[in-house]
């Protein structure tokens, strides 16, 4: 199965400038969803206890990857999303600064944990992300997203990880 | 397995006097989430082609019970955040509306639909969702949810359609 038929490339979206990889062509369709999470745990030998997701389209593949591992979902979600007390980390956007947050309970000491987004841009995301998952005292495994965008280099500012992706652009 | 024991109350949050239901402790359970699949999906003996997650907490569960039913999955967002041609309805907030947006080209005529949300409150979200589907021909089995805010009479609302949630409150 090749997976970029099932991503549709949409210009000038959210501006002007940019190519937008649109994966709602594969999440409509099961045996490229099943494809997915088959390449996605193939390489994880480890036991995972906790898949954690990124608001909001890393949860789209997140939660099915918890069921494989029979593992639980933990959500980061955006600043003021998550009801109950919160960690939380800061991150560079291109204009200021946003800020991921993360329950204060959501992993315990040397939970092994996978880490999923949908795309792989910059690294800022991803890397406030780990940080919250490491402050918690949880060791992760592999941070793992369906797109990268390779000329952003985000890789690098993830390099105390594991870092997998099944699309490159 | 009592789910009411997976789901945390915070007061006052969003904001005073409201009592949140909170979710996580549930979805960091694996038990607690193969659980809530399997009485979502026993209630259901038609087959479903596409599971619809509305933003972005009914997406925790929506892609969970596409892969049950080896349906696909199609995210109804908000405004702006889908990047091709899109169907809009707009529905009432306290203060103001706001807008839900699905991919033209989400659903084929005729299609059978599982629409999930994580709660059910006074049925706007969910109207709005459920009128997207029917514009594009999608025939809708049942709306879901984890959980319904009963003295809001959500239901009502969505007296067209076949409703089910697991807890009620």
């Amino acid at each position: 199965m090749n997976l970029e038929d099932y991503i549709r490339i949409v210009p000038d979206f959210p501006k002007e400038g940019i190519s937008y990889k649109d994966i709602t062509p594969l999440l409509q369709n099961p045996k490229a969803l099943d494809y997915c999470v088959q390449k996605f745990t193939e390489s994880i030998s480890a036991e995972i206890d906790l898949v954690v997701g990124i608001e909001s389209r890393g949860y789209f593949l997140a939660t099915l990857l918890a069921k494989h591992f029979d593992a639980g979902f933990v959500p980061i979600r955006k600043k003021g999303k998550l009801p109950y007390t919160t960690l939380q980390e800061s991150y560079d956007l291109e204009y200021g600064q946003d800020v991921l947050e993360i329950h204060e309970d959501a992993i315990q000491a040397s939970q092994k944990v996978l880490i999923h987004d949908d795309v792989l841009a910059t690294g800022g995301t991803a890397k406030a992300a780990c940080n919250l998952v490491e402050r918690l005292g949880g060791e992760i495994v592999q941070c793992n997203f369906l797109i990268e965008l390779a000329f952003l280099e985000g890789r690098k500012k993830l390099s105390t990880v594991e870092v997998n992706s099944l699309l490159q652009y």
